[in-house]
């Protein structure tokens, strides 16, 4: 019974095997090779237009250096007050970028918007060079909360945004699970709707560590090679990378893997909120399930062997009471069904 | 009828005679002088007790440098959201930390409180590597909303910072007109409350570009000198700061320059608070008062001549209504009052 | 006929196998698993001693993040002028370590010598704060010109470093093939001889993307989980790359692929070397080849399909006209006496 | 006797005279004065062209934030190896640049040629995005060894950068003593020759603390202020920098001060290398001597009082016997000449 983190799912049979088929033979390092030119013609097609592809092999790497190459070193990233970039990264972004500073923004179930985001520029006046800048909104999809935007709140994000004159960052670490709870197509979960750059995340949903990141306007991109390598993220080895994101969108594998975990997720959210004295904290909409049990019911469960996270943040609404738990495409029927009746168990006794 | 900023107001002449006087002779350079020295004897009289101090041309050198050295790069600095460091800097702090997180907290008239420090580091729970680690609690005083922290609310916020295992800093670009204020001795509204660091400020109560960082435990000052150095913070020919400090500190010149400020500070927010239709919006406690006008008062007002700054703030109360006057030692009581007929005449024609 | 770079290789089966079987369950993530505390504990063991051990996907991420444990961020890092720091990395140990001055000391065959460094140190006098105080020596054990230190010249090395108050680094990119060619133990080689942090290099010796930084003293190593956090360089599924190490150091795989890429590299050069007109440039020590080609041999190897690189570096003493050829565990016999027969045809043509 | 720095001199009497002056009535802050705009225009007249200049208090401020603009973080600026910027700044343009690599070069009496940049050139091959790419060209004028650069030689070295895709960087923080040696008109020294950045120096001719970063293409100035602002370098009451500057190019105050201690230094070298066992180590083309005393000259000139610095560099050809002698616009004939009558008396004894 192991919700903690969908980091601790290991990776896809089909991810694994894919590394072993990209081994034979010698080709070029860097990034160079063959493959590697292959997966970034199929993320264009796959966005449905020409885009700028870089490869990591972290998250952190993905959404860092996707901000230094969209703000200047003394520009104004927003983000929302529970995002990974502000609560999870050891102030990576502010390294990465070279300086820039990271305005957190509070807003419900994780979620950003228009408004709020209006709200905090009108709280920044334009006051060069002594205010920063206000350069980057980043939003995350689906949120550290495990809720989603749909394509209009993006939509109206976004146009914020640009009316500001500020790009948009997407943290897309569970890209795949909102677009799978969307509907949408990743074109129109993205550029259609005003993104400039997406941190496409592989490893929460499967791969063993691939993330993309996918500019929509090549021009844009400019610096990031520089940057990437200079930080120590350009895998000498890139097949090894760009061989798990082949694997990863072949027969919609990401799709299935995504759509897997949210079903988990989902069932593992109506079972627990169907128990007394069992609040779900935010909407279920993607893997991840906010919960809050009754008096020592959590310490009982991990006493138990079930593992999952204490949740506490910024903004909790729960006054600390809140845990996540995290469902991954290992997740299995019998896992989540076993995890609520040792609720229901509990929580009655 | 200049409002506008205690730096538009030049320097007191005391402080330029001291030019002269210290211009005399050949003398080592970058603060290897005696005057430096006896100088910095002086602070530490001031401040009874042995301090390491080191001198700088601007507040925002100040106030970056000593984070610089309390915080690690990737370390949390809590601050004010409207504090200086946040809102005034073009991203400073993070720049010259090396990329530490500033993570801004509200509170009325521009104070903290300790139950909001509390508040904050409870939302960013202890797990290392993740998250930045909380290292620097940063306090203005006076603060930039014209207010104060008395002793004891300093003992309450260091208290707090302290046993969370961070650092405090206290930005003092109004320190003089936060003393007088309060009537605390130096010793007792900094270390003897628990502030580590203190930004002395010189240049906005009447030097021309003067400013010291004190840190009460030599200990914690190991890399000053180096950071200071590289950031080209190093004055050549620094008798020309510390004769500044020279002359601030001789004859209470720094105490009674910051007594007219305040004192004409208080006689402009009695007379405009006077006024029917005019609301201070913070206590007018050191040399700055903030004003909402009537209608279009504020911009007939300008249109007189009159010189003040529209004050917008993410935590603004006032819908952008409000304005910032601020008096310098340089403000006369003719000033004061012709403006406040000025306002009068304006709001009940 | 493929002597472009080791990282052209792929990885070598085993470590391919070993990522199918840390596959299996689910477990803590960003190290906290059984495998990657085994792994650690297998280097102690290596080592013979204890040491704080991190791990990392790219040699550029293990060099700068040590760098930067070892310097201040105003320090400066001693390092060959052909060395993979100061050539290779697109400014990354400056950016990692937020600052550092790199200084490039010419030596032949890629090596510094004793007399070299403190030369240098004599010629960067003592004069905090002006200038950066040296901090740090960078040795490559085996060189980027394919030739390696003894275990004498390594001690010579970091006692005239100790000597100066500096700490020892050694880029161990390639410190398999450099141990295997001296014979000595892996104790010996670091640690014994004064080195205090080691980049442990295994993507280039076969493995897909894993390096560890082992610091000899863990005292010294701090702030590098939090610095790897905050770069982004934390993997999140860390046993995969553990999995490459613990492959790696099982069997001798590690030994046994540097061996057979140093003999390979040596029939290489001995078959070079014996036809008319071919220049070796440096002792071929490793798995690197250094060789001018007279007239237009390159090109016509080049258009027969034989892939390597010019080499041009500061201190190039060929004029432009070296090559480099790289043997790796891939490197057939086959292959090396194919290409030796080629240029003999070339050349005698 | 006082020889030891420029830095020691305090500033001329027009200087601090000008600080009263300048303290008149109240001003806008940051540079919005009237003072500042005047200034900034007299500059323009002076080299002849529209420019960008902006004005900071120190001169690693001035050289490291005029590379910030120049280079991009991952950038490399090739500079002599025993320039300020190398040797004196404490990694200051590292870190102002964000992470830029300064490669030293040698060269004699201070001086880069066009052939030693284009050698060094061809030493880094363009590999992007491995290599640091080559971004900026540094030049001192006049150098650290009190030598001079032709305009053809600027010119020469101006076209080798560009060609080669860099832009040119001049540290003048001996400008003036440079320009009166060699009779060229500003522009002439500067732009016209191929400079696209100077750091126009005061303070080491008489000022207290000024210095300006001229661009001639005001285009490539973009990011300037928010650098300056962020890195501390703005000063509020910039009255007092311009004030300095205006009262230093009135009447050409800036000639004169400079021509007198360029005669002195003449004076002085003549004085000395007229004794019989001193060696001048360079030529004394502007205000600072280089000189080996024989046996314990130095020693004993030193108890007598003599005031001047042991000169140590990377590429010292006197093998650490090296001094240094700087002439100020505050030296008189009587100091040189009792200098010299000291160290003949010394000598001959």
């Amino acid at each position: 019974m192991t919700f903690a983190s969908d980091n601790w799912a290991g990776a896809a049979p089909e991810i694994i095997e894919a590394l072993a088929h990209a081994n034979e033979g010698a080709v070029p390092a860097y990034g160079g090779d063959a493959l590697t030119k292959r997966v970034e013609a199929r993320l264009c097609d796959l966005f449905e237009r020409d885009c700028a592809v870089y490869f990591v092999a972290t998250g952190g790497a993905a959404n860092g250096l996707a901000l230094s190459v969209l703000a200047p070193p003394y520009g104004m990233v927003l983000c929302h007050e529970e995002s990974h970039v502000q609560m999870d990264e050891c102030a990576g972004p502010e390294f990465l970028t070279g300086g820039a500073k990271l305005v957190p923004i509070a807003g419900a179930g994780g979620k950003l918007t228009a408004e709020a985001v209006q709200k905090t520029l009108a709280g920044y006046p334009h006051r060069p060079p002594h205010g920063s800048p206000p350069a980057v909104l980043s939003l995350t999809q689906g949120t550290e909360c495990g809720t989603i935007y749909s394509v209009d709140e993006i939509k109206a994000l976004c146009d914020a945004a640009h009316g500001a004159g500020l790009a948009v960052h997407m943290d897309g670490a569970r890209f795949a699970n909102a677009l799978v709870a969307t509907g949408a197509s990743p074109a129109a979960l993205t550029w259609m709707a005003g993104v400039d750059a997406l941190s496409f995340g592989g490893t929460k949903n499967g791969c063993m560590a691939a993330e993309a990141v996918v500019f929509f306007d090549p021009a844009k991109a400019r610096d990031f090679e520089f940057r990437r390598k200079r930080a120590g993220h350009l895998l000498s080895k890139m097949r090894f990378i760009t061989a798990q994101f082949d694997a990863y969108l072949t027969d919609d594998l990401w799709l299935r893997l995504a759509a897997h975990a949210n079903v988990m997720a989902r069932r593992l959210s109506e079972g627990l909120a169907a128990i007394d004295g069992v609040e779900i904290a935010y909407p279920t909409e993607i893997n991840e399930v906010f919960v809050c049990f009754p008096g020592d019911a959590a310490e009982r469960l991990r006493a138990n062997g079930a593992q999952f996270y204490p949740w506490v943040t910024p903004g909790d609404p729960a006054a600390g009471r809140m845990n996540r738990l995290i469902a991954s495409f290992r997740t299995t029927e019998a896992e989540v069904d076993e995890f609520i009746a040792q609720v229901r168990a509990i929580v009655s006794s």
